[in-house]
């Protein structure tokens, strides 16, 4: 692997020679600054070897580092092995920042490049504050890899489909009149909305361009009386032409969102996603406001349809978690099964479902210490077979038609031992504690984090990763603008919102535990001193109560148990047809005292 | 009373109709933007006749309003009627801010006055940015009150006092050369210091210029190699002459403050405090950065020798709440007892040591249904006399030589009813969920909060203040930048700071409960997961059990408070002389099951 690393590496180092640059940045990212991209902007992995989902490589002629978060420490210290570049890990005291490091490493007269369709203008700005009095330049530049990658994946062209109104619960139209409302108190003529779940949300389209996300590659231009889809025409089958013609939208092929931008009058005001790429905003006359995408707030708060369609897709997620439960223990003991192999069989009772869209995220099926890697990903070499013994931690997700799900299940594959009794019933402790507390509506993410984290934190224990996320209505399993985590995220938890509550522990070399249910935001109590919001569970499915130490349970929270379970038994019993899924789901949903 | 308001009211208008002015704008601070100010200052309640610590008077040619807070309401509605000032409750929906208002009420041309000395560059900046599209001119002003305020207090004139190094803990020198290495990380060759108390902490000295907090009107200029103290020269003694002479720092007249700053040079960089005056921003030719103080995160950790100083403040402090507690239900059962004349014997009690130095705020004593208004100060006309029944809220403080206290209890006078315990155990529930705590260090006080409103939340209950705040050691009993509350305050919570631990609930026309501690935070664990910190409660004074319902506490909360019990008998009970008042002690933290 590294030998075609360092080809590539000195192949793209010919490149910048030849445009006179002695720095390139290369960022892990799409034009829409999507989490997870479509493979043609692989260009990172490309010119790396670097595998993992985030990071950001910056190659100079000499030198070369790639800045990553420390869920792919291990896995970029191997992969970029031998290949000459500096792993930086962020987050870790002494880590200079890519900013810092171009400093370091650049003379005056030097020019940094980077690609203005995949970094944000935030970065371009920044850069050029803050190299530009040591006399460094900043260059944007078009994509170098059109020309170097000669393999490159192509862009997306599959084709787009409709989301239907019946689980969309309410139409396009009728989103743009609101969006249009909304752009009238921001004092905005226009919006660019860039991105890809925003688009697809507002448009009630959904596609495949990125793996487990329904999303397709386009722009949207919106203005008091038009609404305009830059997108590769090509895509749209006619009734798609015809559906989106009578929603009153546009279409333009997608290189031509700047050209149309660049046309938008002077003294208009246009609504920019505040990580708007740089070749967008560089295009613009027009007055420009950044922000927090209003779709995002709009998307969060979840329609009574698609709160109908994920309790649908909950039951039957359920459904296949249960069949898959009672499989598991006896064939595990039977021999044979690996984390990759349950994986795959969970993957196909959810499958058979017609509604199923595929997984919502690559599955993490981690057994015994690699359960304490958090983004732990099973791979033909790292692929453990399972013993009846241990804890094996899953965290998994699918896409029906009507909702997205996203469950953590801890299950102990022999009797557990007392320490990892221990952990597991700090984890649940917190993830009871989120479940079931109350709270005054609008309260912000960061103020319900604790909840989770009290009973751990206690005996010095903790979490490096957020307590819960939004969940998209057949969309992206990671859907802002809500979080519950540490940091502070302002925007508001409020009836409506679903969030996932995932507190976890992990035990270096031993274990990991994770308990996830996603929650529904239910208005709960109306009194003098305001109005309270609770949380409903959405997740259907038995928390494995063996690796349980139920000294350490109050009785709250043993409540709680019982009544969350008796709910799971009550809405999956009826759709259970062999009474042995029966029979084990009402063991294993009995009443713990 | 209004008749004087009028009469000062007609008095201002015709001062303004002679200064062209439409509007003038009357806030509530000084020129250091303090909490509370010098008697001299309070031309607001001059002129308005209204008294709380809180508010902004608009008062135009033919309106006038004031704005101020729910802790108000009440006492604004009565201290105003008959005035023709109309009240703007603030945070209720549909009050308009005075920018709006002003917008509402004037018209192109007009003109809108206010002291520059007392009003923040901010909104001078947001006055004039937000009114001049509507044709607002925005005056900056000196002081009117100068001339109209006739029987004005002068200027505070009491001399300044040195708090000695056996207090403070680190020389003057010391904090000046840690500033001065503050200043050149952020790039600045000086700063201006406003806040009062920064100024008391940095120089180790004192003043009485605002009622309970020992501060004095100044500014102090730093730069990398002079401390020039802006003062009014008379108020120092020789010694204190003297003692400045030794720490380096050199003094001018206060009103040379604006003459000394214009005469920076342009390419000097200076630190200002983001609340900083108009005046003194405007008079400044350096480039300017704002920000929050960073002798305010300086002075909040405290010294080895504050924290002892605390500490014997605490047991003296805690003494005189045993005899004061022990006193209390015999004293109202005999009767004549009141709101005022039991927090009297309290303060007498105090008063008795030697390093007494005054209350560190007007105290609470709020009885039955007085307790529900959360800043009730009790006066002659509502003074309650007490019964032996009910429960009294006293909310007191003391200031001595080494420490500052602040002590919140609810005590029953009676047998408690059902209802009283239930609300009472709620917040005793959750002060000790904050007090038990352990946290990663360097949280914010926002994600702490929670933990004081927990269990109130799952009732629908809830308070409207802050949970808790920094103390000074011997200096402003609300001191920054840490908080614990609801909103987003960044400030980190980590080893050395204090914050008391107050939450409270207030039942309209009902009662009243609050019960605060000071809590220290200390290191506490290391773990592979991080360095962790916990409180240790510095308050010493036994919390009444008697309304307590014994159901609702968890057996860690029960132990929580035999574990606080038994430390304020042990570091109390060696202090007691009179063996009946150990008696009371050791019943009154008896241990509970």
């Amino acid at each position: 692997m590294p030998s075609i690393t360092l080809q590539h590496i000195s192949t793209f180092r010919a490149w910048m020679q030849n445009h006179r640059l002695q720095a390139f940045i290369v960022p892990t990212t799409d034009p829409h600054a999507s989490e997870y991209t479509p493979p043609y902007y692989a260009s990172r992995q490309w010119l790396t070897g670097f595998s993992g989902s985030a990071g950001t490589a910056v190659i100079t002629i000499e030198d070369s580092a790639l800045w990553t978060d420390s869920r792919y420490f291990l896995a970029a210290e191997q992969e970029l092995d031998g290949t000459g570049i500096q792993l930086m890990k962020e987050g870790i005291p002494g880590t200079p920042s890519i900013i810092q490091w171009l400093k370091e490493t650049l003379n005056k007269g030097d020019r940094v490049g980077f690609d203005a369709h995949v970094n944000s203008h935030r970065l371009a700005e920044q850069l050029s504050r803050e190299l530009s009095p040591f006399g460094i330049e900043t260059c944007p530049c078009q994509d170098p890899f059109e020309s170097l990658w000669t393999d490159r994946p192509s862009l997306p062209q599959q084709p787009i489909t409709i989301h239907p109104i019946d689980y969309a619960g309410e139409s396009s139209h009728s989103k743009l009149l609101r969006l249009r409302q909304l752009l009238k108190k921001h004092n905005a003529s226009h919006i660019l909305v860039s991105a890809l779940d925003d688009i697809a949300w507002l448009l009630n389209l959904r596609g495949n361009d990125v793996e487990c996300t329904p999303v397709f590659m386009a722009y949207c231009i919106i203005d008091e009386h038009t609404t305009l889809l830059c997108i590769d025409e090509q895509r749209l089958e006619p009734s798609v032409r015809q559906y989106l013609k009578q929603e009153g939208v546009s279409t333009v092929p997608y290189q031509e969102v700047t050209r149309i931008l660049s046309q938008i009058p002077a003294d208009a005001t246009i609504l920019l996603s505040e990580n708007i790429n740089e070749a967008i905003y560089s295009c613009l006359s027009a007055h420009i406001l950044t922000g927090v995408s209003p779709i995002a707030a709009m998307k969060a708060i979840k329609n009574p349809t698609e709160i109908a369609g994920f309790r649908n897709a909950m039951e039957r997620d359920g459904v296949a978690l249960v069949k898959f439960l009672r499989w598991l223990l006896p064939a595990v003991e039977k021999g044979g099964q690996t984390e990759i192999s349950v994986s795959r069989h969970l993957e196909q009772l959810r499958a058979a479902h017609p509604l199923y869209r595929g997984e919502s995220f690559s599955s993490i099926s981690a057994y015994k210490e690699h359960g304490a890697i958090v983004h732990y990903e099973a791979t033909p070499e790292t692929d453990a077979p399972l013993q009846p013994q241990g804890l094996l931690l899953m965290d998994t997700g699918a896409h029906y038609a009507d909702g997205t799900t996203d469950i953590t299940r801890t299950i102990a594959l022999g009797e557990p031992t007392p320490h990892e009794k221990h952990i597991y019933t700090l984890v649940l402790k917190g993830h009871i504690a989120l479940s079931r507390c109350r709270f005054p509506i609008g309260v912000s993410g960061t103020q319900l984090d604790m909840a989770a984290r009290y009973a751990m934190w206690q005996e010095g224990l903790n979490y490096g990763h957020g307590t819960g996320h939004g969940v998209g209505s057949f969309l992206c399993v990671h859907e802002g603008p809500h979080q519950i985590r540490m940091n502070y995220i302002p925007a508001p938890i409020t009836p409506g919102i679903i969030v996932t509550d995932e507190p976890g522990l992990y035990l270096k070399g031993e274990f990991g535990v994770r308990i996830e249910n996603m929650l529904l935001c239910v208005p709960s109590l109306e009194t003098s001193f305001g109005s309270f919001a609770s949380f409903e569970p959405l997740t259907l499915c038995p928390i494995d109560l063996r690796p349980v130490d139920m000294s350490l349970l109050t009785h709250e929270e043993k409540e709680w148990i019982n009544h969350y379970h008796s709910n799971v038994f009550h809405r999956l019993s009826p759709l259970l047809e062999d009474p042995e899924d029966k029979k084990w789901l009402e063991k294993a949903t009995a009443c713990i005292h």
